[in-house]
């Protein structure tokens, strides 16, 4: 079977686009599509220059390519519909409806969603990551005072690209702990973190899971052995429930799921930045 | 005037719902929004408990609210649309255009976008995220033959933050490395990273700008002085045109755009992962 081209057009970064795109098209396992991004299309020229290389791929392969566009400008947007693929129109959709609903009109303006932002938001969310970096890990516990939240779990559950998007995507400061299995031999909340309590949240994970993990990393001493992760995970559960430590398993989650389950949980504002 | 309420109803993490809705909300600046999400959305019962969520905020606001909704599940789309909210169907809209040109009908399957994904996938992604602290800041230089891309920039033009997200969002590896007023005035690439010559990318950023990012870390000592920065700046600039180092503008760039534009010129591979 020929592959079917997907075409993501954008005047900005893209990134909504292809994540819409991903996702229709997921729902179509049976099609293998090529998927090509055409990101920051945000003039008449680079508008035509798409509509040929679109229209090109129509020769190239059977079937019509399929075109899905999130774009502001109405000119821009008449260029692409015009091409031989066929148009999802992302934008243009949702727009009418919603200027006959709020009864005004839209102010066309491109890329407020991942385009310039304001300078004070944009600080808070460098801080953030900032933030996440200097605090990884278990270091510099005394700044844990300017966290929201504060991750806790055993090595190698998914803590610091967790911490890392939630200050990236929502500009939330997280700070992560690991436990380790020296403090969880005492069965309590490492005395270092003791005065965080009220922000700490868990990680677990399938100790199976784990194992795998830790033995593609360091397939040395007893660290990546079943019956060590068994025990660490284990021991981590128990503390948890225990000291009501809201936690959730990251065995089968991807890091977005992670984030937002734990802003869900810990009723974190959630504002993307 | 009254805020409007716009209720973001997703089936998994509404990471997607929430960015298409703000993308769309901004476009009508005159009025004000307040933004429910409401993830997880996977079952009757949390459908149910949605639609009163929504019906009470009829009651409480004198406008209809807007209800963003990305829902695979049919029933479940069809329990959120029968709220008294406006409800626009970012999914349900592109299915049905999508089954009849494709000629198959969807899996309904829930959440492949930022879902449970394949481990092969999730651990170059968490790799990815490793390389980038581990090689952050100009540290374990030895490694940059991984790298896909190597950053380089004065001191705070968002290498970090840019580099993170590179690897967060489409799993590609990125170190970053600092030019120091040292390295600039050699008016040479570092000899440290000699090596990897075509692997550079330049991030520079207006003066005025930089210092004032600089001045809300470290206002003492030259660091923060707009004398400094100028002269870094142009340095650097100078340096990247002599030695035909592509770069980019980073003053009015989300950390976003700054990412998809270095894929774009360094022409990297742009896989969501």
């Amino acid at each position: 079977m020929k592959e079917r081209y997907a075409f993501i057009v954008s005047d900005r970064t893209g990134i909504t686009a292809q994540t819409m795109g991903q996702m229709l098209l997921s729902q179509f396992p049976p099609i293998k599509f090529k998927t090509v991004s055409l990101p920051f299309t945000d003039t008449v020229e680079k508008a035509q220059q798409a509509v040929v290389q679109i229209d090109s791929a129509v020769g190239e392969s059977a079937a019509t390519p399929l075109v899905f566009a999130t774009l502001i400008d109405d000119t821009i947007r008449q260029i692409i519909s015009r091409s031989n693929g066929v148009f999802f129109d992302m934008i243009g959709q949702f727009i009418e409806p919603l200027e006959k609903e709020l009864g005004v009109e839209s102010s066309h303006t491109i890329g407020s969603s991942h385009g310039v932002i304001d300078p004070e938001k944009y600080t808070s969310r460098i801080a953030a990551v900032n933030f996440a970096i200097r605090t990884d890990d278990g270091v510099h516990i005394g700044s844990y005072d300017q966290a929201s939240v504060v991750i806790v779990g055993v090595s190698r559950t998914g803590k610091t690209p967790t911490s890392l998007y939630l200050s990236l995507q929502f500009g939330i400061r997280v700070a992560n702990y690991p436990l380790t299995p020296a403090d969880l031999d005492t069965g309590r909340v490492p005395r270092a973190i003791e005065k965080y309590r009220d922000k700490l949240f868990g990680l677990s994970i399938d100790p199976q899971r784990l194992a795998q993990i830790r033995q593609e990393r360091f397939a040395e001493g007893s660290y990546a052995q079943l019956r060590q992760c068994q025990y660490e995970v284990s021991r981590a559960e128990a503390l948890f429930r225990k000291e009501k430590i809201p936690f959730v398993d990251a065995t089968a989650k991807s890091i977005e799921e992670l984030a937002t389950t734990i802003i869900h949980m810990a009723g974190l504002r959630r504002d993307l930045v």
